[in-house]
């Protein structure tokens, strides 16, 4: 969406619980910043709605989350992105990768694809690790081609700290929690939960690259290799 | 206490066991830097005391522990404040959130307030979280009123890193490990372990509005939502 | 070596499986980054050799491990420093730290000096610290002389932060990832997993001091204390 303009969020309950709608970041009224637990904003019950409405004042990446940690934990959040109405350097490509972790009871040793399998609660104990919500090999690539510049939104909010590799290939942070940084130069980003930072790359090196967290446990699906937090930055 | 007034700490051994008294920054002459694991500094017997004296050459935010890992992460810790002479701009208030981690062997699936538990040493897996020694809803809030300048002192000597998030307000990095900063802005804080940031607020948005730990796991007491890290910054 | 240079790297597989290996940063062409999983650059067989060859174009601190997880937690690791051809201001000292964790299945209760212990694989759990491959009390002083400036490099590839504390001295961060940075003070410094960080320090204030991981439990042999991730700063 676009900075300046109100945001509409109609969340139906469709749980057999209450939730309710935190977004992160982008101060709002309190009755509309989701977290009936200790503000003036209500649960949404079971086979109910409820309208969240603010302006977006800032752009930049955001994401939202259940206002439960245990819905939380188990994949209630999606991504908020808000652009600048008149953007002077457009990147020629715009990707988000969202990372998140799980912990799953009785693990298969190889890839989830193709059973369902039930997340423990809050993921203490992370066994399996996402981009997107899918791990290595069927992560999706970050396509590009020779000359261009590439945006990439980082953001995090599980509950590690996870630390992305871009091989081949340096980047600037652009944005930090939505806010303009200088562009300092990195090949390695830390990103510890809830935290966004947008990234700027020139497409330079052709090849296939991976992107991947350099944990060695989280380059792997449950220890099996390679796996979980890769994906592949793809010339095409 | 004011920079470049000579601080006396005495510490008076009530254990059974011996101890001594590091303060985390503020370089200081070795002798009184109190890690005699290492250092021409005396352990202190139980009964005995022993006085530590240096000059605070710097104004921030420190704190101190013992040199016994044991005993630091059972708890023998606490905050140093050094103010500046003459402080060009004072904010209105001026809080403290000392992060600190627990791992309790027999959990109690509540609040902790009307029993005592034992810590397990070393708190590898920690399953209760505390701002300054309580977990929410025990927390105390930090209260303000419209129009204030706030500063918040976070700091962590836990295992872990933490990550704390304001609701509602935007705020700038002040000072880290007592070192001044040129007021980057944010909207959540990575914390790791033995570091310290102090941030400033406007307090501009009225209501009551959660400051939190934004990993899942420790918005809980022992997976029980809502719980640990979480305080509130209350509009008066 | 120096800057600007062709690195050539000869790696013998003496292994009984197949391996290959990956310099982290140094953008190179993409047969050469060495992660075969994903780019077009050979696995290296048992018996075989391999040669790797790129330009170092950018001068700092540099590491390479093998492209499986498995074998780099095993230690399959190491150390690339890049020197400018023309340093305007040599540091009189300069050390490398390169911290790692460890995960051994029947632990020892005291240093592991004297027996070979098999790590698990991946270190998820890790209950040893190492800071050049050895823990404290076994880890080798960094010795200097008053009046000297002293570069130490932290890099860290294990799966956890790490957060070093230099007891008696600030120091300044000169680069990151090998990119310079403007000389920020700080007394503690997180080393996030991947990242590499330069800081210097002037040897101002005589003693023997200790150079630590702020964790309690890091600073421990699997709960023996003190042990792991400890090292001295030694004025000789």
């Amino acid at each position: 969406m676009w900075r300046e303009k109100t945001v509409y969020i109609e969340v139906e309950n469709r749980l057999e619980e209450k939730t309710a709608l935190h977004v992160h970041g982008l101060s709002k009224p309190n009755v509309q910043d989701g977290m009936p637990e200790i503000e003036p904003t209500p649960f949404i019950h079971p086979g109910k709605s409820h309208l969240y409405q603010f302006v977006a004042w800032q752009s930049g990446s955001f994401f939202y989350h259940s206002s439960n940690p245990l819905q939380e934990s188990n994949g209630l959040m999606g991504v908020l992105i808000v652009l600048p109405r008149q953007e002077i350097k457009i990147p020629n490509r715009d990707y988000v990768l969202l990372i998140q972790q799980w912990e799953i009871d009785q693990p298969a040793l190889s890839s989830l694809e193709s059973e369902v399998f039930k997340p423990k609660n809050l993921n203490r104990n992370p066994n399996f690790f996402t981009i997107n919500g899918k791990s290595f090999p069927d992560t999706t690539p970050l396509d590009v081609r020779y000359g261009e510049k590439v945006r990439v939104r980082f953001i995090n909010n599980a509950n590690m700290s996870h630390t992305m590799h871009i091989h081949g290939h340096d980047f600037k942070i652009i944005e930090e929690d939505a806010f303009k940084r200088k562009g300092k130069y990195l090949d390695t980003i830390n990103l510890p939960s809830g935290k966004r930072f947008d990234v700027d790359l020139v497409a330079s090196n052709p090849g296939i690259w991976p992107v991947n967290g350099t944990k060695p446990f989280h380059k792997t699906n449950n220890g099996v290799s390679p796996g979980g937090m890769i994906t592949r930055l793809r010339y095409i």
